[in-house]
């Protein structure tokens, strides 16, 4: 190795450190959440005004987080100048934080949702829902950040799979808390908390497939936002 | 001039067209944008079927161009490398894309709901809450706009202002809306399909918000997400 390879190697080795940190930092920022949408799912199961109130203040640092790391992002692309695959990293990992910092957006909905219920009493019927679909959501978050550590596109498209069966459960979900509230209208105002804890749960799993879409870009090059599971599946196949 | 620099103005005059391009897309689509949430909101208010199934049927260009533009700004990032200004003018259309077909998306279910409502009968009384708040929020949207193609970052101030008004609106409108479930409970499956509606408009009201940070980050360099609204008319005024 001459002195300018060596000097050329010294360069794209911190650069790939730079790379690398970022990831890091945004998997680090992603573990937060995952712990944000568990605990919201908690706070609001047992009622836990207090656990709530944790899952709030947590949402200033996930906050915080996206502007920082996004930052650090910027920094990269305007010093570095990545291209290609390099490229497609930096962006996607932008896009990411804004799907994390929106995830935390709507545990801390969860959050609101459980005091509000708690300070009306709670409900007389148990909600077995919320654990449900918030452990399912949950799982959801978990497996687009593991996907998105390891580039699998096949783990990716398990979780947009997943995002449709959230959507059927949440669906059935809306139905049964609708007939309730018919059935009990004294209930309406603390039902109707129960239906917004939901939905910000479905958003979460909306979000998680977000996630999963931007692997499956960085891992085969395709956009892959607003294809149906069926072409989605076809990408990956592909471009094996 | 001599031949080289004749060469380099040559280069940057193209890419400043490459970058005006992009920039007039982003707003030709935000106008489109625009018009789904003015046809949602006419949709709901006179139960036109019609006009909700154009608006579903128009949330596929959307899509389709967030798409298209967002792939132009990753090819201008590959091939010119545009550092300072530029780099940050390109970051921000691309999260204003990703902004716009959200919005775009919360349009798409406000017409689902024009939809739901129609098919149950209507409302006895009449949703004057999702006009108000419509109009309000439509108003919103073609500021921040307005305001992304100026670079005008007090016109972005007065759009975040706005967004806590129509907060306060969409508060009012719910307590309202609960009310008349409690008390007509054979109306709770109608009255849910205004709350969905409404909560989609507050929705677009805080994407038109995101649009306004874009605005202020661009002409300021400050990132003001998550600032309230003192922080952010202090960063305006600060480095005037």
């Amino acid at each position: 190795m001459n002195d300018k390879d060596l000097h050329s190697h010294h360069i794209s080795q911190q650069f790939n450190s730079a790379l690398d940190d970022v990831k890091t930092r945004m998997l680090e920022m992603g573990g937060i959440v995952e712990k944000q949408v568990a605990d919201a799912t908690t706070a609001f199961m047992n009622l836990d005004t207090g656990l709530a109130e944790e899952v709030n203040r947590g949402d200033e640092l996930v906050n915080a987080l996206e502007v920082a790391i996004d930052e650090e992002c910027t920094i990269i692309l305007a010093r570095r100048q990545p291209a290609a695959s390099d490229l497609r990293l930096i962006l996607s990992i932008s896009k990411v934080l804004s799907d994390l910092e929106r995830m935390g957006d709507e545990a801390g909905k969860v959050a609101d949702s459980a005091i509000k219920l708690a300070e009306l009493g709670g409900l007389p019927r148990s909600v077995l829902e919320i654990r449900h679909i918030g452990d399912h959501v949950g799982a959801m978050v978990r497996n687009a950040l593991d996907a998105f550590a390891r580039f699998d596109s096949n783990m990716a498209l398990q979780v947009a799979k997943e995002d449709r069966a959230v959507d059927l459960e949440y669906g059935t979900a809306m139905r049964s808390l609708v007939t309730y509230m018919m059935e009990d209208p004294r209930s309406i105002s603390s039902v109707l908390q129960v239906l917004w804890a939901l939905r910000s749960l479905e958003r979460i799993g909306d979000h998680a497939r977000n996630i999963a879409e931007h692997v499956i870009y960085l891992v085969k090059g395709a956009d892959v936002r607003h294809a149906d599971l069926d072409e989605m599946a076809a990408t990956i196949k592909d471009s094996k």
